[in-house]
């Protein structure tokens, strides 16, 4: 029979976790945020260390960055390693506790949630969601994004989760533009 | 500032650790599965080590025992530690792949996956899902499953995925209403 595992552990990659101990350590200006989410996605693509996608966690009010995260599903060889996943999950680790709701934190993200990430910001308590690219951006260039409420925006606020989309969208797209005309992997399990 | 967590680890309690290694390597008869699923969550309950779920893959034609998975949520410290996040990168851990679409495997888990799970089980590229307890009983006691499509199970269907439902359920139920009995925690963060 196959070995049972017991444990699986998501890394960054080795770029990230080099550059993570440079990283500022608050970004005040809100709109400078999702710049910096977008360079981690493009660095993603040009390192082909994942897929064209990037997240963070903020403090809303300061700035106080929390925790990075890059979509690392190859490299991993986990299919959850999505960065809104990897960057929730090293906010939990950093912060020790798995209710992110007891601070005012946001999560900013480079493309809108697929069906796992939408389920990962709700147990992970975050109260708000900044938005690159939508939905229909990823999925034009391949990616299945799930099964997802047409709602969820609307679910999202009726538990205190505010969103905000189309923040910086066009330079957001570019980057999934970039992975596409690099020849980035469209890893698809359903498909 | 908070020092930037570059990894994250999950790993299945002490007693399913030690259990794992004496698990049957296979369980021919398909009745059988959802039995075995529901002792872990029940152990997983009296042993206090998570919430009254577990899960497991299996190979659907043999019965082979691919992976285990229990909920750990508060004893990892992640709130992505469900019982079928977890069967699920274990099973992907053991068999070397993100896709487990390419081999004839079914989860099953004993209560119906919540928005993450449903995202978890889409990239997965599982095949089939058997599932005991129904969204509902879930909710009863006091969990908030999360914004999922209505009509989330055609949406399987339509991309090759099948679920099969109320299978043991009452069984599965009553470890719900053991978890409630034992006054288990209901952490929910977005409530």
């Amino acid at each position: 029979m196959t070995e049972l595992a017991t444990s699986f552990e998501v890394a960054l990659p080795a770029w990230l976790r080099t550059s993570a101990r440079s990283s500022p350590s608050r970004i005040a200006e809100r709109a400078r945020r999702m710049a910096f989410v977008l360079a981690l996605a493009e660095r993603n693509v040009r390192e082909q260390s994942g897929g064209p996608f990037a997240a963070a966690v903020f403090e809303r009010d300061t700035g106080e960055l929390v925790s990075v995260g890059v979509n690392v599903v190859v490299a991993s060889g986990q299919s959850l390693a999505h960065a809104e996943v990897v960057a929730l999950a090293l906010a939990e680790r950093s912060l020790g506790t798995f209710e992110l709701g007891d601070r005012d934190l946001e999560l900013v993200t480079s493309a809108e949630p697929c069906v796992l990430c939408l389920g990962a910001v709700h147990w992970s308590g975050v109260r708000a969601l900044v938005i690159g690219a939508r939905d229909e951006d990823v999925r034009a260039i391949g990616f299945d994004e799930g099964p997802k409420p047409a709602d969820w925006i609307a679910e999202f606020a009726r538990r205190g989760v505010h969103v905000e989309r189309d923040v910086e969208r066009e330079d957001a797209c570019r980057v999934l533009a970039l992975y596409v005309d690099l020849g980035g992997p469209l890893y698809n399990a359903t498909a």
